[in-house]
């Protein structure tokens, strides 16, 4: 490690399991003297149980005909309570254990959560997993400039210089912007975080969901640039487009799936290798141009199409920022950084801006000293590189690099999206499932929907994605102008040493970035910026009322004391009491189709709780009726048997509406329903027989106190 | 009812709960004696119920938070141990409520199973429902007999009235022939039965599989066909032709769940209206000739491309013999006439036959003496409707009714594949969920595969599946040739009064059969036949393995008795013993995630049950191990509580092989897991929570004596 400090651990596998509150402990601790009456203390409970828990004298079993996995030592106790469990071997049917290992395979073993520090990335690595983005950008961004600014005429391009010099401004504000983030919030600085913190929970959700559609849309829109160089080396697989593009994505899935460090190794050379082929042409055309004296050819005579106004002039301005899109991936990631966590990411940033300010001059440099303009079939750079290597293999790496890392560029929203996502899911605002760390330390379910989500689009687009490249400036700019802003708040309210320059920079970054987000927004609204402002406000909702539930969840599952006095019946009330166990009264209810081996077992299992316990049978028929009473009597009518006729053959519905109708009887009994179910080898066999206990479960489901188990009883065949 | 006969109930609700055997309910009684002992007997144990089973002092409970119906009163006690239940009202989220309510304003209210008499069909009724197949195939068989003969030039044509003779006494053989066979298995009289009983259950598999092949194609064909006459009416509509396919097929099925007599009002009209037009052009244009003393016009001269040979004679009865598709309709629907059913039946297969015989000859006759020949854009009968009724409101009308009974030929394979389904399922040879009858009587489950196959058949094909005709003759005539096979042999086991006669009339019939069945699979094997042939295999297959799995599980289940000795360690092994509830040794684990009310709840549930207890908490890593200690040392720590550190995050799975230990460690120990489960209102609230109970319950599943029970927790929001 650099410095002394300790690491701290932003991304832990245990962000699922909140802890409790203090208040929460106290309830507890309230709740916990209840329960001591009555009943017999721990040491002779635990006497009484019929093995031991911490696995003593535990034999991995002799594989059977239901488990024909060998089984390896599984469990190593560290202390009587304590056991650890070894890597997960997979169980079950053979088909899961085949995608299981298929799984390892692809994706490497599982690693353990303390490998979640040595998963750090080092800068060098960092550097291309987290900069292919932004400096991919600059393969179209001034093109995009130049591509307005020639609407109004050849002296319209003369404007080139200035309005790139203003852009390079920006850069430099955003990117110096971000170093002070960074070190504000060492432990996750994205927008979305600076921008809750700072201006409310809703404008950072605003801020997140521009960043996640911009995410989205650069994985499309990069993969179907990627196909497009593909097929236009190789026309023939012009009709493969969309299958080539979802192989793309599962490549970019099971690398990102593997791990950071993985993804970092296996896509870090096309990001350096692009770099040295961009930097070399800009070092041999200043050589080139610097032996002519830096005499700039004049672009060639154009017809204007459009007058020069400041419209024109702001739109080539919000076009030649796209150059800056992918600036703020290193600011959630953060947390991936080895220690210190905030310096080495606020040094890679640094390095990154630079690249992209030497790469964006140096290429609008060229531009302006080779008079190039826009070609319908041919890229700005890819005739600076003919300018400047006529011929020859350094042309066609220049070529090939762009190629590549316009593919990856992907890559850096790999990265960035699952750990967005996993904040937003922290505070409450996306489904939990996104705080799980998968089997190699990377949020498995974040790359999954990521990759879903643009292989649904590429599918839908039949491969043509590239006309949504006007809408992501949007999301981005929206989320610099929000974490900018509030930054500036931020300084507002801390007033730390240097706050006022501190301010200064935020101010100039974020009032630039607001400039071009409303020319983008306004430019662009029909051209469908508008799409991005109606996913906004459905993500915000959508993320809104994700939280409500959980808080809700939350304050419901909180243990909370009432008053003794209305402890006792609360059960069928809104609110849920906490019981105790000497207050559960319980009844089982056991419902018998017909009285095989799968019956008598639940029968038995019922009978041997020690409850009180009854059996119902629902009958079809009148006849059926008379002839499950007789295999009862068979049996010997050990049982109290209510028989239930459903003339409509209503089984499931009827038995359901019974339950119900003793749960109304006596709501404060809680009622266990217990069914047989017949466990088959083979899932298609499953298919054969009914879901008894499924139906029943989810007919009773809405009322509460009942439960509904089944007992399964195994079926060789 | 037209005898004393009472009305037998072949398609009961029942056949879903078969009885026991005597030897099954000999072991029942044994295995109940050994319950008896040290148990409190049925009186004492009656009177612990904490409520009266038979829902004495019952009051409808008022609407609640979850439960927002208004309930009626649901249960009619007729006797201390017998309720009714009234017609189902269910219950339920909104979303299901409101399909139960669409459900209803479709099919119709449910019907009680007593009904299933009153829902039997009169012979007007069954002769449209029944005969819509076999009427509509005159449309189109005797041109296709044509279609073969013009082949070999107009001297060929001459030989159509021969043929159609031959033809006739084949109708009239196969007639006569069911006509016996639905008098000698008066239960049901399909091919698959009869061939089954006779031929041995592969022969009569393959005579099943044979018609459900047949009914799938006739549905689809029968439905394209009406589509392309409402497309040729309206040619606007030719992109819609799958969309309108599809919704024949809707209403189709939704005539048809709604009821055996309902389907026969909604679809007699037509049928009818068919047969009138049909005999009108008969007899105006037998009149017609009359007037010119039946001279015939000769056919135009054609330019032969074949030469006449017996194969192209073999073709062409072949071909003709497609006027005869859906003889076998009334077969296997006998049980739905009303009583007597069998004479009833044969009544009306009896005025069918006489029906096709006179449509089918007037036909050929009218195209004998007017020389018709197969022209490209034009049917046969349209022609012949054009030359009798040459301008006018009558040729309209024939057309119109010859494209409705087109459409409605589906209607009888809607009839008679549920019930072939039904009867294959009573055997074991289809999943048992085709023996439920639906909340209108009939084989809901069958009507629904059939709609969704022809549906998925229209689709594939895009409407197009007219080139699917050639293949479907081969599996009507194998069900035939098969199913008169079988008379033949019952007759020689039976030799009752007449067994000569019957049997020679079975014998011509049968041979008859085979030799189309020969010549349509040679002739047409390259065509598509093949694809029959290997459909038939995988049917049989299939069925077969159903049929095994079936038996093996009847096996497993039938309580069977074991020697005093084996039965008490026999839990782990491949035979499944009756237990004793005495036996049952049980182990409660409570795996607890956080201590909230839910897992406070599940504790309390378990520790109330009585039986020894313990806690496990699955920790992703060892701090979280120490935070949960706390949590439970707040509490009180009043359950030994094992804590197992899970390096991976594996959570279920550990949990899960820790249970798997636990098994290992006591196979005779039943362990029950009880884990706690969050109830929320809304299905897109449950995307939110883990399905904890679910994963377990599957990782577990192949273990024997483990029981998952999740505790329901209700949170408001």
């Amino acid at each position: 490690m650099e410095s002394g400090e300790q690491p701290t651990v932003v991304f832990s596998p245990s962000a699922e399991l909140p802890p409790l509150s203090e208040q929460e402990l106290a309830v507890l601790r309230q709740v916990g003297q209840d329960w001591s009456a009555g009943l017999p203390d721990r040491q002779q409970r635990a006497a009484e149980l019929p093995l031991d828990p911490a696995l003593n004298r535990y034999r991995p079993p002799t594989p059977s005909r239901f488990s024909r996995i060998a089984q390896v030592e599984q469990f190593r106790a560290e202390a009587p309570d304590h056991l650890v469990a070894e890597a997960p071997e997979t169980t079950g049917p053979s088909g899961e254990r085949f995608l299981a290992r298929l799984q390892r395979v692809l994706m490497g073993p599982p690693l353990r959560s303390a490998a979640v520090v040595q998963e750090r990335i080092r800068k060098l690595v960092a550097l291309p997993v987290l900069s292919s983005d932004l400096l991919s950008s600059v393969a179209y961004g001034p093109e995009a400039m130049l591509t307005i600014l020639v609407l109004a005429g050849s002296a319209a391009v003369g404007l080139t210089l200035p309005i790139a010099a203003v852009l390079v401004v920006l850069m430099i504000a955003v990117g110096l912007s971000y170093r002070q983030t960074i070190r504000a919030y060492p432990h996750g600085a994205g927008s979305y975080i600076v921008a809750g913190a700072n201006l409310g929970s809703r404008l950072g959700l605003a801020a997140g969901a521009g960043l996640m559609m911009d995410y989205i849309l650069t994985v499309s829109v990069s993969v179907s640039a990627g196909v497009d160089a593909i097929v236009a080396a190789v026309p023939g697989l012009a009709p493969l487009a969309v299958p080539i593009g979802l192989l793309v994505i599962a490549i970019l899935l099971a690398g990102n799936l593997r791990g950071v460090r993985a993804a970092g190794s296996l896509f870090a050379a096309p990001t350096y290798a692009f770099v040295v082929g961009i930097l070399l042409l800009i070092v041999v055309g200043l050589a080139q141009a610097a032996s002519h004296g830096f005499a700039a050819t004049p672009p060639p005579p154009l017809t204007p199409t459009a007058g020069l106004s400041v419209l024109l002039i702001l739109r080539a301005f919000a076009s030649g920022a796209t150059s800056m899109t992918g600036i703020e991936a290193v600011s959630n990631a953060v947390p991936v950084f080895k220690a210190p966590e905030w310096r080495n990411a606020r040094t890679t940033l640094t390095w990154m801006v630079s690249l992209l300010v030497v790469t964006f001059a140096g290429i609008v440099a060229l531009m302006h000293l080779h008079g190039v303009v826009p070609r319908p079939h041919q890229t700005v750079l890819s005739q600076l590189a003919h300018l400047t290597f006529p011929r020859g293999p350094l042309f066609d790496y220049v070529q090939l690099t762009t190629a590549l890392i316009l593919m990856l560029a992907a890559n850096t929203a790999f990265q960035d999206f699952p750990r967005l996502l996993f904040f937003m899911a922290r505070d409450g605002y996306a489904p939990r499932a996104f705080l799980r760390l998968g089997d190699r330390l990377v949020f498995s379910n974040g790359i999954l929907i990521l990759s879903v989500a643009t292989a649904v689009l590429l599918a839908a687009f039949h491969g043509r994605t590239q006309s949504l490249i006007p809408l992501y400036a949007v999301g981005v700019f929206l989320a610099f102008t929000l974490s900018q802003a509030g930054m500036v708040r931020h300084w507002l309210r801390e007033r730390g040493p240097h706050w006022r320059k501190s301010m200064l920079i935020n101010g100039v970054g974020g009032a630039l970035s607001a400039l071009v987000l409303v020319t983008a927004a306004v430019t662009k609204f029909a051209e469908g910026a508008w799409v991005v402002v109606v996913a906004l406000v459905v993500v915000i909702l959508t993320a809104t009322r994700i939280k409500r539930h959980y808080d809700a969840v939350h304050t419901a599952l909180a243990a909370h004391t009432l008053p003794a006095g209305q402890r006792e019946r609360q059960r069928d009330e809104n609110q849920e009491a906490v019981e105790r166990p000497q207050q559960v009264r319980h009844l089982v209810v056991v419902p018998v189709a017909r009285l095989d081996l799968a019956a008598l077992r639940a029968l038995a299992y019922a009978t041997s709780l020690g409850q009180p316990v009854f059996a119902v049978h629902v009958s079809p028929d009148e006849e059926e009726d008379d002839r499950f009473r007789k295999q009862w009597e068979s049996w010997g009518d050990h049982l109290r048997l209510e028989i239930i006729v459903s003339p409509h053959r209503a089984i499931i519905p009827s038995l359901a509406r019974y339950v119900e109708a003793l749960h109304a009887l006596r709501p404060d009994v809680t009622l266990t329903v217990i069914l047989p179910e017949v466990v088959v080898k083979h899932w298609w066999h499953r298919r054969l027989h009914g879901h008894d206990g499924r139906r029943l479960r989810r007919a009773v489901r809405i009322f509460p106190g009942i439960v509904v188990t089944t007992v399964p009883i195994h079926v060789p065949a």
